[in-house]
């Protein structure tokens, strides 16, 4: 490649927070030509997922387009596409589109999605948590079915209608099944005539023998004992065998009757890590590049966020976690501010180093668990920590002091705001078909 | 029927403003068991649907659980289903879910639906606003058709996508097309490095000789003269002959080439008027009460807002806007709790009587008409006043505070905050085919 032919072009794949950080530390450096490709025209804040698919956040609250945020780096041009196909002989990357992007270093930042591992007959039948239009989905069908339980006439059918089932206790499981259970225990409470939602069962199924397994055994006790005072069924130890319309099937033969099914259980790599022609690292579909993100023998090719399994520099196992993902962007832009100019050999490529800011999850109101190095926090002041954390992430969204006053007001009234249920497009008047 | 069989079965069929003021004014009075019925969830600000259509408001914004509205009526039921049939002889509406809703009286306040007065082949080329999902559809079509332009290497493509026609001129239509030459001239002119976003055409289209044809003639004027510095092209005196994918044909053969085509020409009442055993008043399908509101040789049907063509007492022809709706839905509770007790006869039913606080149209930034009684503005002072009432109203909402803290930021940073595409779920991964 002559570097004298003119700016390099960088292709970054993916707008979430690996790809969005090396695009915009790559700004305003003329000496590179930045394409960012997204399949959606935002940037989605993705911690607080699980509060549009709980009716307290609206969508617009935490998604940001793209276009928007990178409106004045100039060097950088956004498009909204696709990725189906990387021909890396051609050194391009084709879209659903039909066009072609070429490259001189490619940077595949296109993450995570919901994994059934293998099981993907269950798909059909459950909801998983990575898009707004899978959380706008869960939301639709958990209001729906409450408005099916209240119109029912028959008691039976009334039941089935009134249980939701959330399956991993991980992170994600935890703060549904906690949201879940404020918005229907509480704030709801009073707003039926016919049932009582007092029987509204959220149960929360985890396989290993306690839920949050990241965090100490005491958070993980707390964050049990928190949510079954908030309702929640917590039923740790229980693996799922089975997932058939409307049921649960487990391991022993029990089942659970649920019309709303939400998989937190699992995530995998986007199939695109299948065309980097490098070995897999594991089941999951993630690849393991060299200690400066490039892969092996490809020195223009960069892999991000949550596709890499490695571990830094320092022999800490890095996580699928935002903050991850945003230094492992940054380290890609650094790499190649230090390669604008002809001296730089990719030899002198400093390493990944991951700095671990901790972890925190939030369950219901109040209460949160917080992992940070040697500090361990669980409780009220957990949760100002998280809420505190997260306003100050939220910089640059719809606004976060919109976003505060709109969870100020729900917190005082116990009244989350967004309980809309927007029908789908083009059978807007028509109900999903209720399965039999 | 026996009046000391129990309360009073109330059946209000309609969450708008019509029916929800009819529905809390009778709530807290235990002789009457009012259900409210409405094949959505939410009660929706229909005047500031065009916000959500041009990105300003997320959704949750101008909604509001129906359930939520009405927690501490514990007389009134509230329930989501979508009247098919209406049982007059016996008293009773059967819903989509199949359950039949029995009435001592019935309020009829369904509203108005999108009309295309007979072409109803021009329906699937088109968009209406009507609805949330309606609004979510012109943002996600318009948006989409932008990335398009952007991504597309052939400028003649491009510039196909780059044209979004509106048809009606009365305030629907010069809303939308003020706030989207302002979305797209202003807010987003820096975003593209492909297209230049000053040649992107809104083209706001009336068949009559003058937009905002109830207001008076110096204010169409007005109007016409704000839009255009925006850069919206207004045709006056155009009747649209035909609709075809991607394309108006205009009266005298000329045509229009847009992507995007919104139709805020016309409505129509919901056909469940034809099911009222009434003469229809007018193609519209609406229906004309007696003074009380009530069906001729009917006293417990009563029919009201937006199905509704009649004058008042003193003559006034009611217009189909939300402070009528209000008003008659108020009127219909008062006559039935002036007969609670047997003493009051029908014959003494006290007549409708509107009044008329006045008419306001914004048209983008900083500019409105308002036309009440002998007052007459435009300008910044317009928009002041438009601005209050709509804030003023929105009580209840999401939080005014938040909406009002929500538009000042957008005003601020001239930066709209919903700018977001949501994909259309199920397909989700997939945009709309393109038309060829």
């Amino acid at each position: 490649m002559d570097e004298s032919m003119g700016p390099r072009r960088v292709l970054v794949i993916g707008g979430g927070f690996g790809g969005l950080a090396c695009a915009r530390h790559l700004a305003h450096h003329p000496e590179f030509e930045v394409t960012l490709i997204d399949r959606a025209n935002h940037h989605l804040f993705q911690p607080l997922l699980y509060q549009v698919a709980t009716a307290s956040l609206a969508a617009p609250d935490i998604a940001r387009s793209l276009r928007q945020v990178l409106e004045e780096a100039e060097n950088v041009s956004v498009l909204m596409d696709e990725i189906e196909t990387l021909d890396r002989e051609g050194r391009q990357a084709i879209g659903q589109s039909g066009r072609h992007y070429v490259w001189d270093t490619l940077v595949l930042a296109v993450g995570a999605q919901t994994s059934f591992f293998g099981n993907d007959a269950w798909e059909p039948h459950m909801m998983g948590l990575k898009s707004l239009e899978d959380a706008q989905g869960i939301r639709r069908l958990v209001l729906s079915n409450l408005e099916r339980a209240e119109r029912s006439e028959d008691p039976e059918e009334r039941r089935k209608w009134m249980t939701v089932g959330i399956v991993g206790g991980g992170p994600t499981g935890v703060e549904l099944a906690g949201a879940f259970a404020d918005l229907i225990h509480r704030s709801m409470r009073n707003e039926f005539r016919s049932i009582d939602t007092r029987q509204l069962r959220v149960v929360l199924v985890e396989g290993s023998e306690r839920i949050l397994e990241a965090y100490d055994e005491d958070q993980s006790e707390y964050a049990r004992r928190r949510l079954e005072r908030l309702g929640v069924e917590v039923k740790t130890g229980t693996r799922v065998a089975d997932v058939t319309e409307g049921v649960l099937h487990f391991q022993g033969g029990e089942v659970l009757e649920a019309r709303a099914i939400i998989w937190a259980a699992g995530v995998e790599a986007n199939p695109l890590t299948r065309q980097l022609g490098v070995e897999l690292a594991d089941r999951a579909g993630r690849v393991t590049p060299l200690p400066d993100l490039s892969l092996p023998g490809n020195p223009d090719v960069f892999v991000i966020g949550d596709l890499v399994r490695m571990s830094d520099s320092e022999g800490k196992a890095v996580p699928g976690v935002a903050p991850a993902a945003v230094q492992m962007g940054k380290h890609v832009a650094k790499v190649l501010l230090g390669e604008r100019h002809p001296g730089n050999l990719p030899e002198s490529r400093p390493p990944f180093r991951y700095f671990d800011k901790g972890l925190m999850a939030i369950i219901g109101k109040n209460a949160a668990v917080v992992k940070s190095g040697g500090l361990r926090l669980k409780g009220y002041f957990a949760w100002l920590a998280w809420l505190l954390v997260h306003i100050l992430f939220l910089i640059g969204f719809r606004n976060k002091l919109v976003v505060l006053l709109g969870w100020s007001f729900a917190y005082v009234h116990d009244q989350p705001g967004a309980r809309i249920i927007v029908h789908r497009p083009r059978d807007a008047r028509k109900e999903p078909v209720e399965p039999t």
